[in-house]
């Protein structure tokens, strides 16, 4: 993959909200969405994936979603005789989260309805499509770990930066020491991505009730994936963001959490740039790290290991993934056949797993999916 | 004070930005607020505390921003030939965090330019004029504590609850034990208020690096005061809230973090009405806080004291304090005159100290100094 193929993924990303065309008839069974502000009635989605969107605005001139079946540029909105434009969807969306914003009488708006999340390098509405398999990240009564916030200087930097940090039920009371996966968010987006659109920490907690993983540590923060804009990644230089994660931030959280501090018990991965990120890095850093997940973030191949001396040895997992419409169709960030580039890996000698997330694109329930896939095989060995 | 005056007071709430008449010349050395997203150039502030936006909407028909001066309704923005809506509020306001919105068409939007902040009920966009103290809740190159988010399951309402919480410098790593305040929201907000407004977290930080306060955590959570509706107040029982506070919070943080778990080291504390939920939650649950913090939210008098029979022996500290512009002018909130009646507790044995916010209104300004000044203050018995 080159880098006007990760421009190209770029643009294409988020267009990848639903592609099934409205067939049945729309079932009037719309409820608000989980997402929204406390009291608020829209937006709504109904059972089978459409959503309804109505924003008050009687003066407006026009108003739309950006939000539609792919390729469709958005859900219009029609003014109604109370002064609300309300507007369905031209078919159900994917199940999952997905970002979007309105498109008000020639400006960029927020829908007052639901919440913020930050992606796109602004802070867009979300709308939440229950997805059938839902339970994994839900927020059930189990014990429930914690999320940190911290604040760690950077040198490399001058500035002081934040990650928040999971740590399992029982980290506070214990004293165990635990495995780190640092796990890196997307272009556009920044460290509060995994844990608020992710639900990082209700997948582990959920994970570690059912005793389906080893507990461990996450630490995200952010990628500097947007000190360039769009069209100039061509300059984005992975060592700035390199030296902060490898040279400042590990030894910082090795020196405040009780860590296994040791390779074989580091772990990085990423989603979209973050999961370039962690390719760039960890094929120069498999002394810092074992365990690698590319999570819709391009593959690792047995020519990139050759290119990489010491790493077949020092690497215990490459497991790379992606949502099943990533894998169809025009996709710039597919270079040939990542199920065989990543099975082949195999036969250099390195463990390696694929997996794909079924009926989802380059949005984040195929990356919730994913952390549920990866998080069992981590720090086995 | 009576149901009455706290709901005329919520009702005046956030109306206090700014009541200095324009005089001077407009400075035009306006630089983007502190506050605003990634890459934003507006809204900005100038070095007198004018604050300028800028919406691009083409086709809007009007736009406004709730925020200008006192009593007057707002900021209108006119629209230019690039089509993008701008002014200037009608002088300076306030130093510090103000919420505000756009009525727009009709219609309540935030401004794309600037983070979100909940209060009132729905994420509202927030501004900062610098203040001339800020370095006391300034992000610098001290150690820095943890906030935490952890999930607590409360029986008495069915739900899983979330709070978020302070650890001091060291916490993580150490053995210590520490004393706890618990530090409510106020009407419309949540649990992230005193974190993100309130800048709670640096405040402690920048204390314990001065050696100014004993370290101790911070709890945060919600304090259930938008379950109703502004008007209906009348129907707010803080025995639920109280129930998930003192019967289902207290116990999860002393079972999950190092606290010293008895009544000398416990405070509790909020703003607004978390000061009216401190102080009905307090005059009872004696045996539980020992030192009480009410910030712009009511005072305890002597007679509030007289009717908790034990209250003066237990408790060790009651702090009031306001902003200078809720003790001038008609503010349903001050009955009586809140520093003599704070003062007069000293006459039945009671510690008490009266602090006033300079210049300052209904708003954080006041409740991060406030915090300043209440920290040292407590568990020193």
């Amino acid at each position: 993959m080159n880098l006007r193929q990760v421009i190209l993924l770029l643009a294409c990303a988020g267009l990848g909200a639903g592609t099934a065309l409205a067939a049945d008839a729309i079932r009037e069974d719309f409820k608000p969405s989980t997402l929204n502000q406390p009291g608020q009635a829209f937006p709504q989605v109904n059972s089978q994936g459409y959503a309804r969107f109505r924003v008050m605005a009687p003066d407006a001139k026009s108003v739309a979603v950006s939000l539609g079946l792919g390729g469709s540029g958005g859900t219009p909105l029609a003014k109604g005789e109370d002064g609300a434009w309300t507007g369905t969807t031209a078919g159900p969306l994917d199940e999952g989260f997905h970002y979007y914003h309105l498109n008000m009488d020639g400006g960029t708006f927020n829908d007052p309805g639901t919440q913020d999340f930050y992606g796109s390098i602004r802070w867009e509405s979300g709308i939440e499509i229950p997805a059938h398999d839902q339970d994994f990240y839900a927020l059930k009564d189990v014990p429930h770990g914690t999320v940190h916030q911290v604040l760690f200087a950077s040198k490399s930097t001058g500035s002081i930066k934040r990650a928040l940090v999971y740590t399992p039920p029982g980290y506070e009371k214990g004293r165990n020491r635990y495995p780190v996966l640092y796990l890196q968010h997307g272009w556009g987006e920044d460290e509060t991505a995994w844990a608020r659109q992710g639900h990082a920490n209700l997948i582990m907690d959920n994970l570690i009730a059912e005793g389906k993983t080893r507990p461990f540590i996450i630490v995200m923060t952010y990628g500097m994936t947007n000190d360039v804009k769009i069209g100039g990644l061509a300059s984005f230089d992975v060592n700035h963001f390199q030296r902060v994660l490898v040279d400042e931030l590990v030894p910082y959280i090795d020196a405040s959490f009780r860590t296994q501090a040791d390779q074989k018990h580091r772990a990085m991965a990423g989603l979209s740039m973050g999961g370039m990120e962690t390719r760039w890095i960890t094929l120069k850093k498999f002394d810092v790290f074992s365990h690698i997940g590319l999570l819709s973030g391009g593959t690792i191949s047995p020519e990139d290991v050759m290119g990489a001396p010491g790493f077949k040895e020092k690497v215990k997992l490459v497991f790379v993934s992606y949502g099943s419409r990533e894998l169809t169709g025009n996709n710039p960030m597919r270079v040939g056949n990542p199920r065989e580039i990543t099975e082949s890996l195999q036969k250099v000698g390195i463990r390696s797993v694929f997996y794909v997330s079924p009926d989802t694109a380059h949005e984040f329930l195929s990356w919730r999916r994913s952390l549920r896939e990866l998080a069992p095989l981590l720090f086995r060995d």
